[in-house]
């Protein structure tokens, strides 16, 4: 018999057993209405693009870049190259899609952004004086992926813009008094998750003056940014140009999830001490080579030939599902508005887009408001205190519009009222 | 500028750059006669093939589980559980053709054999006294992961049968005067990489009744075992009856590489101390849900399709393959054997079958020499001192056959043994 006391810490952490308990919810409850799934529509999954974009990235590799048959076969079925075969199509994206120039070579391709999440802050974990501080509420993944890579996950608070100038460098200022070494912020500047926030412009390049100024990365995930709302605002790597941005990308929501391929962009020089020099991401894909090898080139290939079919733009490939993403939070708003009038105690956030809007409530809400809601009301949402590194939270909920069905908002909203008039 | 130095530490460790060389030395001389590739053969590569088991996937689903299309295409695209979608499949595969009768719940289908390693290593670090034992020489992807996990090797000597047991008892002893714990020992029982050794029968028994005298896991890796030869000997995981095997498996080599398919068997129970237990391939997918999230389901419909295609037998559908393997090998034997007579201080062993054999040399076998063959000698072969975690396997080299070519093998040998003579 094994004693979870002997393994590793991450899987006694109570983090990792929060997460559980909610991916649990949905499936015991599944004719609950769900504001909690944070997954993308599925209205437009094709099964037949699948093997259309497969076609096409084999053509590309004999046509275009003049392979021959069996060489296009062996680099879609063999291993691969562990920083990714799609790189350069990445970089033209990244191009054309978000003003964002690197090299193809200071892309690694990864087993979806979680994958990309490790790799960096297991790089970044240099010994137990090392931190990374995180806009709070965060990603859980970010946490998990932390968690995993034994680094501890400072909070910085994300006030009404996005991030909270001041309180970043108390928090420099507090954990470098400790004796510690923060390495880097991670934030999703667009349409968080799970706040909804989005950095404005001038907050963008005070915060990257600030990493110049005080010696830190900011680890930029974008994973929404196409559902960001009517005003595109630059990325923060868009505007690095001192190269203090290492950007995280994924697929998930703006191709194929099932894909699972994500990628990160670290074009930082590092130094071995001994005059020589390397990519950050060469040494990404050394870890790379420890952890998954490749990314599956068969699943590249199909986002591979997913980018060439749109001319390397998921911007306007997503034009439909981004007018969906629209509508379902327009109702979710409408309906609080009707339900809820001002004074009632009841507040939320207007995201400009984005899967995610939280509401502010004049009750506590844990697990087991979530548990009555979900039992007694027929509604699940998500309790904003698991995203919270610290304490906080504790009067907030996460709505997700992404998945939600215009026929039965009304019915959730109701439920939901019930529940929070009970 | 960031420095290496204040990186992980298993980004400065030679190890790693090593491995980084011998990757480059086949690019740096494409024109080389390699005995180097450890990767399958290519020849029954088939692209129609991968579209054909992606639908034969979705029929499944559909006709055979009763999920409705949208069901079943979700399942394909969208994100998806933990451990895998094609557990029930392997469950069933492994029951045909390995006699390996284990619950669909104990196995977690990861992102190649590597994530399953990782899974496993990280689960089982639990502090700075926990150390992992490795039958050296080790596959490298075992030493990788470790240094990710921040998990000492410990070597055990293999002996010629596959594992010295007066040695590994010695090892466990020791460690545990040093106040470790031993958790595990890695190795590969059939046709190991890179030794080309095959546990006896009998030896398989002792080994498992040792683990269980000894309470340590046996990590029992077997990517080869369906190359393994005409006599077939049952896994330590067919006849481990206490849970003391963790078994890891590929579809790499018996299905697609680029696929990017593999699993772990962890039927081990934990308990968590305060009455509640889990099994541990549960804890592994936690740990996975925050490396990878899931193995892409395309991927998984793709070796899913596979399996059925070929009726949960990869042993039948490699019956091909494995003759092309046992010719290739007994190519480089005969030719071994008609270049270097008995006394001439070149010597070999004769694998059962597999992908490896090794030569032991009466000179220093370092990248010195093996720049020297490439770039003088026209040849590539792999040192074996890279594949012991101490020291060990200065005068031997792994020759690999499964890309040999019947045209060059020849001409390959003649350089070898000119190199040899030089």
């Amino acid at each position: 018999m094994l004693h979870r006391s002997q393994l590793h810490g991450s899987l006694a952490d109570p983090a990792m057993t929060s997460m559980n308990l909610l991916n649990e919810i949905s499936i015991r409850y599944p004719e609950a209405v769900s504001f909690a799934a944070g997954r993308p529509a599925e209205q437009f999954f094709d099964l037949d693009a699948v093997h259309a974009y497969l076609d096409r990235y084999l053509d590309h590799l004999q046509k275009e870049r003049g392979l021959p048959p069996e060489a296009a076969r062996r680099q879609v079925l063999q291993y691969g190259r562990t920083k990714g075969i799609i790189h350069e199509l990445i970089a033209t994206h990244l191009a054309v899609d978000e003003g964002i120039e690197v090299p193809a070579e200071s892309i690694v391709v990864t087993v979806g952004c979680q994958e990309a999440m490790f790799l960096v802050l297991r790089a970044l974990r240099g010994g137990p004086e090392d931190v990374v501080l995180a806009v709070s509420p965060t990603y859980v993944g970010l946490t998990g992926a932390a968690l995993l890579a034994d680094l501890p996950v400072r909070p910085v608070a994300d006030g009404p813009d996005g991030v909270d100038l001041a309180d970043l460098r108390r928090v420099l200022a507090a954990t470098r008094a400790e004796g510690l070494r923060p390495r880097a912020l991670y934030l999703v500047p667009d349409v968080a998750n799970p706040s909804g926030a989005s950095l404005p412009l001038a907050l963008r390049h005070e915060l990257l003056a600030l990493a110049g100024a005080e010696d830190f990365l900011l680890l930029e995930d974008n994973p929404y940014c196409v559902f960001g709302g009517a005003e595109r605002l630059p990325s923060l790597k868009a505007l690095d140009t001192e190269r203090r941005v290492i950007h995280l990308g994924s697929f998930a929501k703006t191709a194929i999830p099932g894909a699972r391929v994500g990628y990160v962009v670290a074009d930082q020089p590092v130094s071995d001490g001994a005059g020589s020099t390397d990519l950050l991401a060469d040494l990404l894909g050394m870890i790379k080579s420890m952890t998954t090898v490749n990314t599956s080139p068969i699943a590249q290939a199909v986002i591979g030939g997913a980018l060439l079919t749109h001319d390397h733009s998921l911007r306007a490939a997503n034009t439909e599902v981004a007018a969906l993403y629209r509508r379902n939070l327009a109702l979710v708003l409408d309906g609080l508005a009707r339900r809820f009038p001002p004074g009632n105690g009841v507040t939320w956030n207007e995201p400009r887009g984005g899967f995610f809007l939280v509401l502010t409530v004049p009750r506590v809400v844990d697990d087991a408001l979530l548990e009555l809601s979900a039992s007694q009301y027929g509604v699940i949402w998500t309790p904003m205190c698991h995203f919270y590194p610290g304490a906080g939270g504790e009067h907030q909920l996460r709505l997700s519009v992404s998945q939600v069905d215009p026929d039965t908002v009304d019915l959730g909203l109701d439920r939901l009222a019930a529940l929070l008039a009970s």
